[in-house]
């Protein structure tokens, strides 16, 4: 059985890149006016000038903490959640950490977590399932994502789509239970796995044999092929996950989905009846920012009064690899 | 307070691609005869050449569950635990399922965990956090490093430490108690953050605007002051994390050090009064392979009986970000 866990999203935090809008993108790479609201539904989205995730989510940490009662000491874990990063080596978090005001002085570990553009919802669910109450108490999920460097100009559907941020949550553990975590799933569908890529910079294309080429290393998507997988994959998945608890989709008051692109959100409001107003979307103003997109929602949800305490959450999408993902908890 | 989980490895398999020796490295890459040797205690280790770490990852699985009574349809999570990627996206745990026999038909979802060296011993933590007897009742945690793309010829230190290889171990939940999780920890010392690095390839010295550079792109690590750091922190770190438990280090009954160095392996002989025989080592054979060491070796001990059932067995070591970590576990 599915057992509830007692944790709580106590505060929220995000960091900001320049705002870059669609048509200084359209006029930079040649991209007919207007093509990314059409096809993307992207009017602006934000892209990093100086930043590197390790800047962008300190930042969205520290904004966090200042929204809440505790202080860098009380954290326990800081899980860095995303696809991008800033070195190899080390790790993204530890980079995170150590950009962190006062970040040198506490010896909090580190967590990398990455299921792609799941990667917060992934940790979401790691993290109620580490929430102990003794061990872990206090734990940091920040998202921080680069995709503007991956993009190529000659590709217009992904160089439109993209942008940065970063947001932080701190979850506690909460003896109340009030708020709860409920539960977490997600299946792979192999036959999707190259549909989604950046195929250089990895061990498969070494960069040593391999030079900076933009068709090799950056983003590339089979866009048609992945909404046929996830047209046929989608119902069952969400079936199968409401199949074990006590709540329905019905039940559900806030639904964060993934921002994967227009024609994926239209798709999920099509096969689903919810009401529309209840469908969270920063698509628009911030565009596709991997990993960091969901945190980014709940961050926005919560400070627009739109994600009230007591809500019933779902968060749920799609990322590389092929996977599909949801992830249910109160706030 | 610390509890144990009903875990249990349940079998383990390997994959290596082919031997070098370290007489081999040293005449292709102008380092003095021996050198490899006596400075780093490594004889032979193994290079890939055609290898990526999916297919090696896929291979060492594949060998695990032969072993085990369990089929690829009965696990319900496999965590990719590793620093090196095939590519920067979809995360490795799907590129790895991909290239599984089979890995198509079943729709098992995968969780990368990146704590550079030190995360396979991160993965069965949070592993054992996972599994619950009903959503989670066995799991793949599987350690795939391709270490040797890159290294710097001209580094004698890192060219001749760093091996290639893959190790799988299933965790299955084990309603028995008799094998069990007991404690996971680790500290993260940022002032270390940037003495294990490889700079370029990421968002910070993008390879857009870096191109190849052995420098840049290659492993460089400031031994000497990770050294000091360790012998500093070490003792302590050792004290807390047997401090809330039922156990001291005179009650393990075997050690399984991460392979970072020999003069790293030394320091930890030097600073615990523990038979050296129950210290396991494979440096002299296989070199550093990343986070594949302990799992590769926790394999080798099961395989030549040295890691018995019911023996207790200690996980530790330190890893880029700059952290020390432990796990203990009754196998």
């Amino acid at each position: 059985m599915i057992n509830n866990k007692n944790i709580k999203i106590v505060s929220s935090g995000c960091y900001l890149p320049k705002c870059i809008s669609s048509s200084e993108i359209e006029i930079n790479n040649n991209i007919p006016k207007g093509w990314s609201e059409k096809y993307n539904g992207v009017k602006n989205r934000h892209h990093v000038t100086f930043e590197t995730n390790g800047y962008m989510g300190a930042r969205a940490i520290e904004s966090a903490l200042e929204k809440s009662d505790l202080h860098l000491s009380d954290i326990d874990l800081i899980i860095s959640a995303g696809a991008s990063f800033d070195y190899i080596l080390p790790n993204q978090s530890s980079t995170i950490k150590s950009e962190l005001k006062y970040g040198v002085s506490y010896n909090i570990p580190g967590i990398d977590i990455d299921t792609t553009c799941l990667s917060f919802m992934t940790s979401f669910d790691i993290a109620s399932k580490m929430m102990d109450g003794y061990q872990y108490k206090n734990i940091i999920i920040v998202a921080s994502e680069v995709a503007s460097k991956g993009l190529n100009g000659n590709n217009f559907e992904t160089a439109t789509l993209f942008g940065d941020g970063a947001a932080a949550i701190i979850l506690s553990f909460d003896s109340d239970n009030k708020s709860s975590y409920i539960k977490g799933s997600t299946k792979t569908y192999s036959e999707g796995v190259f549909d989604t890529i950046i195929k250089g910079g990895g061990v498969k294309y070494y960069f040593k044999d391999h030079s900076y080429d933009p068709e090799l290393h950056s983003f590339q998507m089979n866009g048609r092929k992945l909404l046929k997988l996830a047209k046929r994959e989608m119902n069952n998945f969400t079936v199968d996950f409401f199949n074990d608890i006590d709540y329905s989709m019905d039940d559900v008051d806030i639904v964060v989905p993934h921002q994967a692109s227009k024609i994926g959100l239209e798709l999920f409001k099509k096969m689903y009846s919810i009401d529309a107003g209840k469908i969270m979307s920063n698509i628009e103003s911030h565009g596709n920012c991997i990993a960091a997109s969901i945190p980014l929602i709940i961050h926005q949800s919560i400070h627009q009064n739109k994600l009230k305490r007591g809500d019933l959450c779902l968060l749920i999408g799609t990322s590389a690899g092929f996977s599909i993902g949801a992830s249910l908890f109160r706030y």
